[in-house]
């Protein structure tokens, strides 16, 4: 049971303002839960469904695990299907909604495989979830952005990422100077670029290297344009189509360089 | 000037099943239209605001030359903003609507890549469309679909083909026994597969082949997997993410695929 008043409140993180004031972010669904439960992030509140909170850890210290106090367990409450629509960034919810905590200091991230993802005003939220999936996928776990690529804890995005929210660091930058800056060679998409293919050798097999990825109409800004050092292009063998989806082309240009 | 009983007719090709009866699909927004007007398909509606007109083919002749009636103009009305709102299939309606009659016939295909791509019960229609799209790009101009993959018609589909819909064949068809008589080697995404890597040669170069992409969820279906000869493996580097987005996976393996 959850009362009305806080029911109120909680409708409250629809809005991205209020989740950035408070550092937090909403993951829905069990997929989601679950990956948030494993994580290690801690989570401020639950609403759930009856079916939902059945599979909820049972055990106190389980939950005590995944509290943002040490020695308390989270808040927790269950909901109807009508309240969880209230709470809901979704058309359909799905029966488990939970405020995570950010993690404000850097996460601790390995690099597997040199690489280093950066973004450059990325807008549309399922490109920007999916680009962080893909870059989970290849080990890449520190992604550097624009100020004015969609933010990475808008519900659409975290739910697009399929868990990698709680496995990629994710850093707003002034992008051009970082790149300038960053001491790594930078690959960047260009019509001018050297054609990938499977003989075209492209970079030091695991040297550290950042792939930028430039925005879904207008490709990479002329700014960040300038500070590539090594322009690439995958090959338009149909010679017909305009174009490739940012999610798609930065999958291309993720596995062939974290091949090499 | 619409009459507001045409306007209500025209409304109800916002039901798929009304554009599958009449063999007709819906086409919005600038960019598609152009592509539209440019295909060679023949267009037998056109709603548009007074801005979008003033860059209609201002001559009889280049307006008949995408008419399905020899020698007519299609027919053609100036609407306004909430008229079209009523027509479009999508909550930011954008200056133009267009109903275009689908290729009853087999479209001219010319194989540049030697590619086929088969899709397994493909459901989101985003990646259907950035599906086509991308065989578009790598030069694939035969899709074959399961029967009960989104219909290429979708309007979701049609947008984000960002034109493919008019360069590409996408049949709907009996997927594992077409696999097991297309006398193509058929390459899957399987866990017990090879990886593919920069020095892994999978394919005689130009040779015909199948693609076969599986849903989003659970993958290629053990009967459309039993028709596989070639198993392929993208390398999960990072060991953390369960899966890569359909479109994605395909977009590498299309790719490594085509510049064998």
């Amino acid at each position: 049971m959850i009362s009305k008043n806080r029911l109120k409140e909680l409708t409250a993180y629809r809005l991205q303002k209020r989740c950035d004031e408070e550092a937090v972010f909403v993951v829905e669904g069990p997929k989601m839960a679950a990956e948030a439960m494993a994580s290690g992030f801690a989570i401020r509140t639950v609403c759930a469904t009856r079916e939902w909170l059945a599979s909820y850890p049972s055990t106190t210290a389980e939950r005590r695990s995944s509290s943002p106090v040490p020695g308390e367990e989270p808040e927790w409450y269950e909901v109807t299907e009508a309240e969880l629509e209230r709470l809901s960034n979704f058309k359909t919810p799905n029966q488990v909604w939970m405020l995570v905590e950010r993690k404000v200091e850097s996460k601790k991230w390995k690099v597997e495989s040199g690489l280093t993802l950066a973004l450059d005003k990325i807008q549309d939220p399922g490109n920007m979830g999916t680009l962080m999936r893909t870059a989970d996928w290849f080990g890449i776990r520190h992604i550097v952005c624009s100020p004015d690529t969609v933010s990475c804890y808008n519900p659409k995005v975290v739910q697009a990422t399929m868990g990698a929210i709680f496995r990629t660091q994710v850093d707003y930058v002034d992008l051009p100077q970082w790149l300038v800056s960053c001491g790594m060679p930078v690959y960047g998409a260009s019509l001018q670029g050297q054609p990938i293919t499977p003989n075209s050798e492209l970079r030091t097999p695991n040297s550290p290297a950042v792939l930028l990825i430039g925005n879904e109409s207008r490709g990479i800004s002329p700014e960040a344009m300038a500070a590539v050092t090594h322009p690439v292009l995958i090959p338009n063998l149909g010679g017909t189509a305009e174009s490739l989806n940012a999610s798609v082309a930065a999958g291309i240009l993720m596995h062939w360089l974290s091949n090499q």
